[in-house]
């Protein structure tokens, strides 16, 4: 539960494969998969609700929600309990970004947020996390908040890219030396395989074009499909910056190959200065965005801001995608 | 992410598979694998530092965590902006049953929260849980903090259930009708099949024996191994509970089939009294817990304490077993 942000838009990569052309990028079996079951009776009820709700005195013949078990009859006793012990019982208030002007209270901001919501996570907080990401980048960098969805913690995010983009057996291509949890989080459930991008110290471990041909090459010749290549820039645990023309070279690499680009960038801000950062962000926006659907980035305020372990940073942690 | 509480131990579970006799219930492949890398070096240092933490005072000789990316540097700059912003922000506060006696001040819990905890979740919270679910079930049911894992919401918990106990094409049991959700999360990444467990109006669709037995070869037909049945108690659509002799047939039946039982109890505190519901935790502590190994208990505050979307109540979900 290592706490992460993300980047990723789950909903348009099924739609983007759907209308697919030949040069766009494949995605898992699990991401092309009915079971999400959004095509039953039960979802559709839910959307017919989401686009036409119910309102006594805006839209009397809007529908009614009497599929989702919500439970609003305790609201009373809970906004009770939450105003008596609000000097020692958590309390959440979601008042940021988004400029509604809710949530000056915690009770109704409580309200607010006990019920079920936007299952990317609040747009609002999404917001936020977009604004900071761009500040911890100079402002070199834009996000935008709809490509953001919230995960618990950046492994859960890490292993949901996983689960998207490789089908068992599959391989992502890592450079060495990685993050030994990586072994844990990409490859447990998934079944997805890690071949490495073997790197040395005499370039300071940085990637090189030889090396990702190597490793394609290698994991081809053990019958893997390759899918993705996977960084942490900054680097874990070598805690080096990629630079700026190996991340151009990286991403003609996948663009060459016709697979992903997994960048896990949760020590972005923990570097001297931010120029010393490169986002792979800034490489899309210097080429329009093109080829950006196959560009993953994760982030997490988790290590940024020292909350690694917070309940707090599970309400922080994002995925997004342009 | 319907928010809920889970009942299992995995590690014990790990444990007593090593250790097999003829009579302990399977777990799947997954479960079962050596991908968690728990016998990676990596995690032998985690291991070393949690039995013998250094200490400048206490324990010199101790060993020192290396390994272990937790931003500590940031804190008193944390701490300020939590101060100057708590009327407005988020604050956790981590005081309760534990009796540690700490937490009385936002700050200083802010950094005991803000590092990596226990990957079940705090202690702390898994008696206060324990508790709850003891109480809501009129004391009839006892419930160890030790055997209960926090997970992201019930949905988490009921995935990480099917991903724990079956494998890819396993089948688990489900009484018809249910709820919709569960042909997403049960299936979409395991790869796992429902089977129905046929029930009608006749009897207020109770489940009989032979409902189950039909359904099992109804499994096995399809070449399925089946793993597991799954309840909802109370039922979620119907609302009913299921009555004590039901349950003592559905446990006697997986028993009979060593095959497992996940009861999901994210309603127990939803019924008009304590004493119209029979938690499976009851059965089991009337048998001495003989057994217990094959069930898991689901449970969440989400529905009881009208939290389902609240961020905070990601930190309530729970898994035990017993």
């Amino acid at each position: 539960m290592a706490p992460i942000v993300e980047m990723i838009n789950i909903i348009d990569d099924e739609e983007s494969i759907s209308s697919s052309s030949s040069d766009e990028v494949c995605l898992s079996n699990v991401a092309n998969s009915d079971t999400h079951g959004e095509n039953s009776p039960y979802f559709a009820g839910w959307k017919a609700y989401d686009e036409n709700p119910y309102n006594e005195i805006d839209n009397p013949s809007g529908v009614i929600q009497m599929g989702l078990a919500e439970n609003q009859v305790s609201f009373d006793l809970l906004e009770q309990g939450s105003e008596q012990h609000s000097s020692k019982a958590t309390t959440i208030n979601n008042n940021n970004s988004s400029g509604t002007g809710k949530g000056n209270n915690n009770i109704s901001s409580f309200r607010e947020t006990a019920l079920y919501q936007d299952y990317h996570g609040l747009l609002s907080f999404r917001h936020a996390m977009a604004s900071f990401m761009e500040e911890i980048r100079g402002g070199r960098a834009k996000f935008d908040p709809n490509r953001i969805v919230l995960t618990a913690g950046a492994t859960a995010a890490n292993e949901l890219l996983t689960f998207i983009l490789a089908n068992p057996g599959d391989a992502l291509l890592v450079p060495t030396p990685y993050y030994p949890g990586f072994d844990r989080d990409l490859r447990w459930r998934t079944g997805v395989q890690i071949v490495a991008i073997h790197c040395d110290s005499s370039n300071n471990f940085q990637v090189t074009t030889q090396a990702l041909e190597d490793a394609y090459k290698r994991a081809q010749g053990k019958n893997m499909k390759v899918r993705g290549v996977l960084i942490t820039n900054p680097s874990n645990p070598l805690g080096a910056t990629i630079q700026r023309e190996t991340l151009e070279e990286i991403f003609d690499f996948v663009t060459s190959k016709n697979i992903h680009l997994v960048s896990d960038e949760i020590y972005s801000g923990s570097v001297f200065s931010s120029s010393e950062f490169t986002s792979i962000a800034q490489v899309l926006q210097a080429r329009d965005y093109k080829g950006a659907d196959r560009v993953h980035i994760v982030y997490s305020l988790s290590k940024d801001l020292a909350s690694q372990g917070s309940e707090l940073a599970l309400s922080t942690h994002t995925m997004t995608k342009w």
